[in-house]
């Protein structure tokens, strides 16, 4: 946690903040702050800045905060992609909230487990708290936002086209002939990501109506949270 | 798994190979892998190619196999990591192993907590074990070389030198003022990643010594498991 996110509703008109659970154990245990201590802190949606600790005890944090310094860039990023096994799941969304990407569709694809879609992990309070710990790791303070499509074939027909606008659209698939290439400067991408066992024939032909050109890092089958950091990384800055 | 690894001890003079335990629950319950199918298979260190199903139980599989294939290409990229906690060192471990990482340096810094070299996850067995994983996932072959150091000046000063001989040397630190070069075309790159905390001015003193060139890929503080394949990424092919 490299800074503790604030909700709006939690900084008082006095600009005074009062922290239980989570935060108020990473601030005690592992910031050690006492009053008088200074503490990273963002605020959902807005800016970073400063916490003095008032006080801070067992039951409370009391902080008083300066919001003073705009979030980090953004990735100008957005991912389309086939939804990962649980486990997966949980790994790329904090690293993608952490890495700045903007908008994350998790998809059906054929290759999908059916069960996948009915995990605990999509409950909206879990995702929410994944996406918190990429923000946290990040000092940012705007969250990703994430759609999930059940469908692959109305998605990709009806919503995809206005989703991306004039985004480069790239397909990563490990059997494509042509490498990522680097992205112009200030270029808005969209990546689309596949299952563990690949996009079926029908779903890149879907695809490839809706410009998704396919691009590979390399012959390596990677790890969804490992290929997506490795993808923003190659795109460059 | 992406392929069954299989250890040069196990293939008999007639090409067979008799598997237990993880590769066998694989192969029978994600694979369904009957008599007369075909999986995929690589040599620890060697070739990789496929294995025909001879028989199939609860006991044993026995597969007869061909290897023909070369592994895929290596990342040329070697790694010096201050030692990640105990999770953060899972993964990153598999992750490397997936990018066809070479060498990794499990190095002391003065941010990274002594318990870390305790932890369990350093029994040789287990990071065997964690690199086999990213050797399954990306149908490799090779697993990186691992090298625990718990002292940090004595092998930034006496060792680091030859273990980079001509390749580049780059530190990967937020507040650098240089973006992460790609490379050019088969240039052979060390990367230095600190701690959580970061590295100390007597730290990044003694790698600037060493030829270290401080780069960044922006601002925000990234995950070990997040950070390796994003600068893998940005350095290209």
């Amino acid at each position: 946690m490299n800074h503790l996110v604030l909700e709006p509703s939690e900084v008082s008109a006095d600009a005074t903040v009062r922290l239980t659970g989570r935060r108020l154990v990473h601030a005690r245990e592992v910031l050690h702050a006492r009053p008088g201590a200074t503490v990273k802190v963002g605020l959902l949606g807005g800016l970073r800045g400063r916490g003095e600790v008032l006080s801070s005890s067992d039951a409370e944090l009391v902080l008083k905060v300066v919001l003073d310094e705009p979030p980090p860039p953004r990735a100008n990023v957005d991912l389309v992609l086939a939804m990962p096994r649980p486990k997966q799941l949980k790994r790329v969304l904090a690293a993608a909230a952490s890495l700045g990407v903007d908008r994350i569709v998790l998809l059906n694809a054929a290759k999908v487990e059916k069960s996948y879609f009915d995990s605990k992990v999509l409950d909206p309070t879990f995702l929410d708290h994944l996406i918190r710990l990429g923000l946290e790791q990040a000092r940012d303070t705007v969250p990703p936002q994430l759609l999930v499509r059940e469908r692959f074939k109305p998605f990709v027909e009806d919503e995809l086209e206005a989703f991306c606008g004039d985004a480069r659209r790239w397909l990563a698939h490990g059997e494509a002939s042509q490498a990522l290439p680097r992205r112009a400067p200030g270029e808005r991408v969209v990546l689309a990501v596949g299952p563990e066992g690949g996009w079926t024939p029908f779903e890149l032909e879907l695809l490839a109506k809706q410009r998704f050109i396919p691009v590979t890092l390399g012959p390596r089958p990677l790890r969804v949270e490992v290929a997506v950091p490795a993808l923003v990384g190659a795109l460059g800055p």
